[in-house]
């Protein structure tokens, strides 16, 4: 391999991290114009009947956006409070949760800070390991990296959101 | 550089790869698990009410992944067909669909075509451009390669799979 050709292998490594923190943002964008076109009143129904609401799921995946700043090694959660009421706890837990202007901010709030984060994240920093692996396992297990996390919490967030577009009328 | 970093990176891109491959891969594994317990009464049912059923978007995500053996040059749609039924058309249009015995086989069988295309396609494969973009817009903008529509077949497949699961009874 000459280092032309290294060079082209760079790129695309750059090129990868770049698609894939678009795509999280994408859904990120998504998820903030369906927040300014639906209700509080629309937000607080089931998005089927007997199934979660669209509260607990902002608050759900406002959590788990935030948990991914410890993951990352990056900082403390901003709400690490959401954990016990909206990942540990099912919704109507019968516990007391913030208001949802309240959860609506801390939305906009997790996805900014993890937007500045992601934004000073070196291509190396994305290949390395997320905090739940060891580094001896993760000699072992290279995929248990920081861009697998953004991976499945891409398609686990998108999955989320395609169950609350059934919260807004048709 | 050097030659040993160079392996690296070469490494990490066929990480990447073999990193979306797998997410993709799950999503079709939970998706089978589910098609396994679910009976056809429960997947001709609304996920919500007023909104697609269970049936339309088994065919509406056979339909796309159908999509991708074209999109990616790899040869024609195993089910043509499909894409007047699930994607032009919304659900409930009135025209004459598969019986849902034959939806689950075409679903596994799509499936099942991609997989074997995917394991065959090499790094390189991943990074060129699908068929819906040309050489010319290719070259100004790489990020659409066939990977990108991977990453977002992913999440689309995801969003509906998590609708699905409202089908399935408590």
């Amino acid at each position: 391999m000459n280092n032309e050709q290294a060079e082209i292998v760079i790129s695309e490594k750059e090129l990868v991290i770049n698609m894939l923190i678009a795509a999280w943002d994408v859904q990120n964008k998504r998820m903030a114009d369906f927040l300014d076109k639906i209700s509080d009143e629309e937000l607080a129904a089931e998005c089927s009947p007997g199934r979660n609401t669209g509260t607990y799921l902002l608050g759900h995946l406002t959590a788990v956006s935030d948990s991914m700043i410890k993951l990352f090694g990056l900082g403390d959660k901003l709400y690490p409070e959401l954990e016990e009421l909206f990942i540990t706890s099912p919704d109507n837990s019968g516990k007391t949760i913030p208001s949802i202007s309240t959860l609506r901010e801390q939305y906009h709030a997790v996805t900014s800070e993890l937007h500045k984060h992601f934004s000073k994240m070196t291509s190396d920093d994305w290949f390395s390991r997320h905090m739940s692996v060891s580094t001896e396992d993760f000699a072992k297990e290279p995929h248990r990296n920081k861009l697998n996390v953004l991976i499945s919490r891409t398609a686990h967030f998108n999955g989320h959101f395609y169950q609350m577009l059934y919260l807004k009328k048709k």
